[in-house]
């Protein structure tokens, strides 16, 4: 053990790399197909959020998660997704507050719903604005390997059915 | 924070339900194609070990990952792993110990390789032998949907090149 004890996280994420992935974002109904969303090249975040979390921590997560050096260049190194101008896929993600309790997962930590979706909401909010952001300032810039780099998402509450294409996930954890 | 602060793990894992997994175990070379392992119904398990990681601790670990209640019964309700019949993928992920130090990720904290190998090779094998010994204790009785269910794992160090296919990852951090 050579790292000092953190506190209880606020917020939890994990960030796999990918090629492509999709996510069903409305189940199919009895006269209707289902609905997904998809993104090529970038990374998906599946994220929870805990009790205690709120709106005001949110931008320095977006900002820390979108501007983490995580990804691989084509050339090789390390680029942050926006960097590498590439695409996200958020997929809320409650069961990450599980914790053990016997052979059961508890989720006693796990924000409540209405609170969760507002948070969800927003974060998701907050990704587009700075993808965006992004963009626009390295539309004319050297560097950039992606094109027409997009925030997808899923919808919190739902079955996030998901597939998943990499060249690597690189599984990160990252707590707030 | 609803949570005491727990210490600082030897091993870090994420577990992803999925329908169907594929594994790149070997690279293409330049007379030879790519080797893959898959699954079919299971789950996938990424693995991180820290320094102080030991063997001593292996068998409870396996044994909590395997007989965790964190997979979905076709009849509605949880089931762990091996209740189930399905089976395992195995990913080594040193990725998962990685520490943000600005917006680099830092690796100090993950085992050295040496052991990090002895461990992941300890970890398959003691994965294998319970999933084989719940298939004979479960091949008789009632309740298992699976059948055939194995463990396969990817190559200690090689770029871990992934497809997932779920039906909702209910993606779980678990750590020892």
């Amino acid at each position: 053990m050579t790292e000092k004890a953190a506190p209880a996280p606020l917020a939890r994420t994990v960030l796999q790399q990918c090629l492509h992935a999709r996510l069903q974002v409305a189940p199919p109904g009895p006269e209707s197909e289902a609905e997904w969303v998809q993104i090529d090249r970038g990374m998906v975040i599946y994220v929870c959020f805990f009790k205690g979390a709120t709106e005001d921590m949110l931008p320095k997560m977006v900002s820390a998660l979108l501007n983490q050096r995580l990804c691989e260049r084509a050339s090789g190194g390390l680029a942050s997704v926006l960097e590498l101008r590439g695409s996200v896929l958020l997929v809320p993600q409650a069961t990450l507050g599980g914790r053990p309790k016997g052979r059961a997962m508890q989720y006693h930590g796990n924000v409540g719903k209405e609170d969760g979706l507002r948070l969800y909401q927003r974060f998701v909010s907050l990704c587009q604005a700075q993808l965006q952001a992004a963009g626009g300032a390295a539309a004319g810039g050297a560097g950039a390997e992606g094109a027409g780099a997009e925030v997808k998402h899923g919808t919190y509450g739902n079955r996030q059915v998901l597939k998943l294409d990499t060249n690597g996930p690189y599984t990160h954890l990252m707590e707030f």
